[in-house]
Order: structure tokens, then sequence, then C-alpha cells
């Protein structure tokens, strides 16, 4: 679990996510030569702070975002979210201005926003929860599970993958903006049928802690079912613990595939969590586990 | 009135059309013969659920959803709706999942929706309002006009085309997603300079049954003017009755081509009905009757 | 002032841009052969009612657009917006329709809006406010500075520009639709790194008249934080005034470079104005006069 620890200590706030892109570009030029294929590496200014790593020849692709949700400063001590964070008043909030580091707590005041910081913070300075790891009786709880874990996952896919695609976002926390020249990029380089979103979910009254990664039928928008009920099938065969998710709230970089040019199916999949966009996300190991086991299963058999 | 009866009685809800798209493929390949120019299709799954047919040198695309509004069960009896459905307390609904085909009745209370059935309906089956067609007195009412009329009118079209796309796209009723991919086939295949949006309208207090088909001016979107001033010049030289409609809400595929990366300019033209997106929407024979004669003219004359 | 002046009195709302269009192109054939580098102009059909300017090797483009907010007419003497309009009771508002000029007020009842023309105006007429213009102790005062005051220091910049795209955009005040083709027209033609977006803020309690050009660090969109930096730090050898904007709402068109499918960083850079979106919109001079040096400016150096 050091990666995933490493993974969490690292800000990353959409708009910004240069220092998760540093991290994961040194991780993977360490690691790719003991993963049983060698990918080809797209990074660079072209790709703004994305990272897209080509396994042989690929079908299918997994889309993981690197970005998180936050907090802008404003003017007057007032501060504006990115993304839809959890508000609650009392919060710690961790930042860095050009005057030094920042660790303040958040006030909400009716709804709005302001931090505590005893000198003015320059404006448009990103902060984040402090992070506070904890790994207990099964599950791991911190901030911005969504979507380290997604990441995670998508390191782990890497190790055995043959044939696809594994990309790592950015901006999605906010509207998204990255995935359309991503998969301009692939449809162009090396075609792909089928993407898979590799992101945390919600536990709700149908999905629970503890029974298996989450296949999304639907959440905002509605991917084919022809190829929601492949997936199935296959999960099926998989033998790994699974449940179906069925809402009609929230997205994912799955929406920008859906809205894109090219008529490439997707499937969201993922571990449930509680607490969501707070600094307390908890996720059971056990689904995380499966979230990993299905992902090779599927990247092998679709 | 057979072809309309039985397009009228295909499921076809939106992320699910492939029933429809089967239907019409049969139904294309036995017609296409006697139609005075024999068009190319195009369909399979690189187009997911759609099919174009190109006939001679389009200048000009038709573009009709094959896709309906609808609503899925979730866990414990709950419904969320596909689009956005009239859900009034009593609708008679139907489906199908593993075990069988589904009649059950719709239970809203305080806008939360379930079904009757029962036994439990499997996560994620999709349901649509049963169907019951009634034509008297020169209307025709039933579930899903809106727009199996504007399927219909595009075969209709289909008969004496020369030169022109027909397009039968999908998950417009949930957002879209088909267009975009639609349209870059279709400008890098056989350009067009315009499209019609083959499709159902409202009923208002300046739109009236039978008084003609309605040409948009703009609904939620406002299509460039010196494209609709074109339309409105050709529909008064063509004779056909024809109203303006002026709404400032509502959208249909011609969104997707506003916002594509081509400048290709679109009106919205089709009859208006009364009751939209419940069992028993209704509309002027006489007014569908002027939408297709309307069509034929334009993709002569545009 | 008289460039400024002929501007401010051309009507162009969203959709109808052709006269503004028109104005522009002749402006530019008149002007073109004074300016520093004689640019490519791009106009006509295949790119709507927008023009594009190619001076020499682009690496960055401005972007400003012709369109305005305003009123159409609907059914029985109602009016509907256009983009978000000011709507207060009695405004002036200006049009034409075949029967001749309109000059009328706008009846604003319980947010319903309508007209107090003697006559009904043909549907889907456009009407704007009626203009008035007041230069005065250092401010400028009139309907639709918004953009005319964009348009005006793109024009300005292309005076001496060398290496850059020049573009002038429409219906971005109603959510947009020319950006995508622009970009692909771009990206294939004479690709771009950067954008700038020319374009008029507000003045709120961190931006203020008087104190120099907003640059902004995010609105409802955020644009990616290493360009934002590289543009500040610029700023700041320009020693041009400026001040920094963060806002949590409002959009331009850099929105839909965010989500195009290409991989350009952007940023809003524009005077600040008090009134939005009314016809007494004001903007202090100074600030205008630092936006086109600051354009200047980064044009050259970014």
């Amino acid at each position: 679990m050091q990666l995933l620890n490493d993974l969490l200590n690292i800000q990353s706030v959409s708009g910004d996510e240069s220092p998760m892109k540093k991290f994961l570009i040194n991780l993977i030029l360490q690691r790719m030569q003991s993963w049983k294929v060698t990918p080809f590496m797209y990074t660079g200014e072209e790709f703004h702070d994305c990272i897209l790593l080509k396994f042989g020849n690929p079908r299918t692709a997994v889309f993981a975002h690197m970005d998180t949700i936050g907090f802008m400063t404003r003017y007057h001590d007032q501060l504006i979210a990115i993304g839809g964070p959890e508000s609650e008043d009392g919060t710690e909030l961790v930042g860095e201005d050009s005057l030094g580091p920042i660790s303040c707590k958040l006030k909400n005041i009716d709804g709005n926003l302001f931090h505590d910081f005893p000198r003015a913070i320059e404006r448009g300075t990103n902060l984040s929860f402090a992070q506070n790891i904890r790994i207990h009786e099964g599950y791991i709880q911190a901030a911005y599970l969504d979507n380290r874990l997604g990441v995670y996952n998508a390191l782990k896919v890497c190790e055995s993958l043959k044939d696809g695609w594994v990309v790592f976002s950015t901006y999605e926390e906010h509207g998204g903006g990255s995935m359309p020249f991503l998969l301009k990029f692939i449809m162009e380089n090396a075609p792909i049928k089928q993407a898979l979103i590799s992101d945390i979910t919600w536990v709700t009254d149908g999905v629970t802690h503890g029974n298996g990664v989450a296949i999304s039928i639907r959440d905002k928008f509605i991917p084919r079912r022809s190829f929601i009920n492949k997936v199935i099938e296959l999960a099926k065969n998989s033998k790994v613990a699974f449940q179906l998710e069925v809402e009609d709230a929230g997205g994912s970089d799955g929406r920008e595939i859906q809205f894109s040019p090219y008529a490439v199916d997707w499937c969201f999949i993922g571990a449930p969590e509680d607490n969501v966009h707070s600094p307390n996300e908890k996720v059971a190991l056990y689904d995380l586990e499966c979230m990993i086991d299905l992902y090779k299963y599927l990247m092998t058999h679709l």
C-alpha cells in the first residue's frame, strides 16, 4: 500500500494536475520494465498534464482521472469550490502560495465559504483537504480516494496488460475537457471500440460496502445497453464479486465519450465509497480488490 | 398506415434502440428497390444502433431519432426516468427481463416513482408506455408519436429522394450522443451544408392543430437566421401549410449540429402534438401530411 | 473613437450576425494595407458569419465574439430572451421586420416580457437595446460594450500583429456553436497552442474600475494553471496595469476551447464593466487602454 499512500499525499486539484503528472511519469518509468508488456508513453505539453500508455494492439481503453475536488481563494478570505466538495465548517485545508505553505480551516457561514488563515492568501490559490489516511478493519478512509483508487487500479492493470490503452485524464471533477483531445489522439493512432471508466462511485440503498465492485448500468447518462450486457456477461464468467448500479445522477469521463465524435462504448466500473467528496471517503478493501480483478479480466476478454 | 402502426409497436428506449434498428434495416432492404433512387445504407457496430442512407450527391441531411422516453428499474421497485416522460400515477408500463414479459402500473408517490409488478424486476430493465393507437376524426393518438412520426416522415421522403442523407439517430431523448459521430462520418464522406430535424414539436398558444407543419425559428437554441429565412422563403413557394414556431425551451438533434465542429445550418421542422411525452400524444393527420409534403419540397429545392 | 462608435451602432444579435460581419469585412479590407503585416482573411458561407485573420506564423489566437444579447418576438406581443439580457420595464428596444423599422418599449410583467409596439411584430423578429453612447469623465457608457470593446481591442491588435490569429466568432451570448468549427479550421491550417479571449468581464468586490485590465484565473470553468501562471508572469513584465479575477460563474468562448478536441490553453483577458447586459454598460477608458496594451504585449511574447 506504499504506492496508494504516496498517491493520496499528492495535491492535484482540477486545473493544476502537474504534481500528479510528474509523480506518475517517474513511477511509470521506474516500473514499466517489470510489466509484462512495456508500453509506449505519450506525455508532454501537447497532452497538457495527461499521460497515455499504449500496450500492444488496443481494443479497449481504461480512463482514470488524476484530478481532485478542492477550493480556490477569491477576494477577502473568500473561497469558491472546485468541483463539488463537502464544505463542513472546520475542515482542515492545505495549500501553498508564493509566500509559503498554508494550513487553515474552512469556515462555512450560511453557505458562504471562507478560510481562517492569519494572512491574506494570494488570489486564485488552490486549497485541498488535509490528508488523513486510516486503514482499519478492512476499510481505507482518506480524502481523495476518488479518484486515487481509480489511478491505483489503472496502475495495477498495467502490470499484466497485453493490449489496451491506460490513460490518466485531467479536469474531470470540474466539467472535464481533456477527454476530447485524448480520444482524438487515441482514435487517430490506435483506435478502440470500448472504454472502461476507472473511478469511484457511491454507496446507496442498492450498492453497499463489501459486496464487490459496482458496474454502473447508468448514471446521469445512459451508455449503450448492448455493451453493458456484454460487460455483465463477462463479469459473471469472471467469478469476481460485483454489484449492478442504477442511478439518475452523477457523471464521469464516460460522459465525454458518450458525446464524442467516435462510436465508442463505455462503462463505469468502480468500488463504492461513503462520505463522498469529503476528507473521510471510505472504501472496503475487498471492493477495491474486486475492482482490480475485474479490470484485469475484462481487459483480457473484452 | 400499417407502417406507422408497426413503428409505434416497437420498444426502443434511449440506449436500447436495437429492436428499432433491426426493424428499419429489414424494412429499408425490402423497400429500397422501389424508391426512385437506391441509396447506400451504412449500418453495423461501427455506427452503434444508427442507420445512414446516402442518396445521390447530398447537399442536405434529414435526421430522425429512433429512441423514445421511458423508465428504468432501480432498487426496491423504484423507477427512474429516461428522458422526460410524463409520470401520471396508474400509467400502464410494459417491458421484459430475463424472467419474462412485464406489464405493470406506474406509481407516483410525491414525485417518487415505483412499479407495482408482483415480483422484483431486474435492475436496469427498461419499461415503456403500453401502446394504444387511436385514429379518429382526423387525429392520431398514441404513445411515442414523438418520434415515430419523424421516422415515418423520413421513410416517406426516401421514396422520391434524389440527393440527400436520411439518418436515423439514437439517444436523442436523453442528452444525445450519436449525432457527433454521425456528423463526422457524413462530413468526411459526402459533406452537407444544411440539415433538417424530422421531429415532433408542441402545440402552444402560437402553434395549433390542423394549421400545418411547424417550422421552428428557435427552441432553447438559435439556428442561424439567414438559413431559417431561406427555409421560410421556400416553404412559402411550396404552397404547403406551415406555422412559425418561436420557443425558448426544448431541444433536438439540432443542438448537436449547432455545437459540432462543422459549419452546418439546421432547422427543426415537424408537426405539433398535444400531451407531449405521455401515452396520449396527439397529432392532426393533416399536419403530418404537410410535414411530409414540405420535406419532399425542401429536399429538392434546398 | 469613430470606429468604436460605428461598432456600437450595428445590430448583431446572436444568430443574426451578418450585419456585423459585413461591416467588419469592409473595414478590414480598407485597413489591412496599413497594418504591419497583411493577414489572410477567411470568410464566406463555409465559415457562416465568422471571420478569421491569419497573420504570419501563429502561435496564439485572439477570439472576439461579434454577437450581442437581445430579445425575440414570440406570439401575442410576447418577447423571449436571447442570451441573458437585463429586462427592466420601460427599456427602449429597436429592430425591423418586413413591414418596416420598429421602436418600442419593453414591458416586464412579473417576469413575463412583452413589447408595446402598436402593431403586431412578425414572429421571430430580433430586437436590441436602443443605443445611447455616453463618454464622460474617463468612462464610456453604452449598450453592448460587451463585446464591441472586445472586437475593438482585436482590431487594434491587428495594427501591429506579426504572428497570430485574430478571430471574430458568433453565437457566444447564447451557448456558442461557432468556436468548434473555427478551432477545427485553425488547428488544421495553422495550429496554435494558446488562445486569449478578448471579451468584457464584471466589476465585482475584487475587480474595480480604473485599476487595469482583468486577467481571469477562472470563471465557471478553470483553465490550466500552468498557462495562467505564464500569462501573469508576462503581464508583470509588461508593466501594464492588471487585476486578477477569480469567479465561480460566467463563461466565454474559452469554454468551447476547454471542451474542444484540441489541447489548447486559454485565458480570458478583458476590461471590467458595470451594469452588465443592460443598455448602460460602463467601462473605464483607462482599463480599455490597458486591455489593448496587454494584448499587444502578450501576442508578441507568448
